[in-house]
């Protein structure tokens, strides 16, 4: 399984990716899901990915081998929608292409989340479905999640506000993906983490969270430890 | 959607249900989940039931027209185990019975949580399965969950310990199903919430939460207030 999360702030976006990938419990591997397609103080474009492994890959080696050629392409798009009508293309080319065999047994179908700021437009966030087609990000819901979304919603859905600081998106970001890796074997470190700050166009606020990352250890503790003190001082129940 | 949730632990069982059943967002309507079967100083069973109303509805039917019948019935059985396995079986028969026209579209399976005391073994807490088999819960994990159960798993992991008291369990269930009826909209007040103290054979600690329940409300904005306040207070990250 996977688990990404992004939100979409006015300060800026703020990404955050596990690695692992399964089939089975006894096929378990470290692929990255967080991918960059970068022009320096132009277009910063952050696409994470969740299901099909080699339908991911290929939409992700399709893009890459087409940045350069007179295809559509993620280097020459004007507008973050342009890029994620792209991608949806490019999926449904992948699953045309490799799904012809399937017996219905295996679901080739991935999902993508797509965010970025191009030169232009303001910071947009974008969740494209399996089927190609998409969504953005409103002030309203200012988050997406693809994978296993479910353990790590509860806090995203008490503490995301457009207006948030990105430093403490970040912290929300990876406390509803400790909670996913507690609750669930399929979901783990390292992790990618990916602050844009707004009208930046750099990527360089990326960070790499292994087993040996202090800080977030010392989050994760924080934040349970928290949560058992807090838990032992709400009131009593009144039948 | 459906969300149960019991737990097992050294002073008793606690229990607590929602009531919302839908097929359909157009379709919503409240049915309690959480039914017993009881001989004052004997015995208490307590069983919650998730998935296809129609399946659930008929198997607690004909456990309670056979409660006076020579069937293996749950007045009779020796055990709870022997109560776990009726209800297998009679969730097979129900399935046997209506399931045969079914092209694969609906789903007949339902899930059972059953609990209690029969005089002559401590408390015990069974989950089964929509086949007809089932598990006991053992003290390492004390809890057992059906339905709905991702959004309120991770409070549980973090909190249910088989050595807490039974009104801080219960605390702790409510604010598993709270943090579930915000994240997902098939899962809705009233719920049932029953408080077993071991060797008490009596189920005279049935509660019932609706919208107007002060306490419940100041729980769940109580620890709302105080997630808010904790993640305010997290170290902040280290890059």
């Amino acid at each position: 399984m996977t688990y990404c999360v992004a939100m979409c702030l006015k300060a800026g976006l703020v990404f955050a990716a596990d690695s692992r990938t399964n089939a089975g419990v006894d096929q378990i591997a470290t692929f990255r899901k967080l991918h960059k397609f970068v022009v320096p103080g132009e277009r910063v474009i952050v696409m994470m990915t969740a299901g099909n492994l080699a339908t991911t890959q290929s939409v992700l080696s399709l893009m890459r081998m087409r940045l350069n050629s007179r295809h559509p392409n993620l280097f020459t798009a004007h507008s973050l929608y342009d890029v994620a009508a792209i991608v949806g293309a490019t999926g449904r080319e992948v699953v045309s292409r490799d799904g012809g065999l399937s017996q219905g047994n295996v679901d080739f179908g991935s999902s993508f989340i797509i965010g970025g700021q191009i030169r232009g437009e303001p910071p947009r966030l974008f969740l494209v479905y399996p089927e190609g087609n998409f969504i953005e990000c409103t002030p309203d819901t200012p988050y997406f999640q693809i994978g296993e979304t479910k353990y790590g919603k509860p806090i995203l859905d008490r503490v995301v506000d457009q207006d948030m600081p990105l430093d403490q998106a970040i912290k929300c970001a990876l406390l509803s993906i400790d909670s996913t890796i507690r609750s669930n074997l399929s979901v783990g470190l390292p992790l990618d983490v990916l602050r844009y700050h707004r009208d930046s166009y750099t990527d360089e606020h990326h960070f790499n969270v292994d087993e040996h990352h202090q800080s977030f250890h010392a989050l994760g503790e924080a934040w349970s430890q928290g949560l058992r003190n807090l838990f032992h001082t709400l009131p009593e129940m009144e039948w």
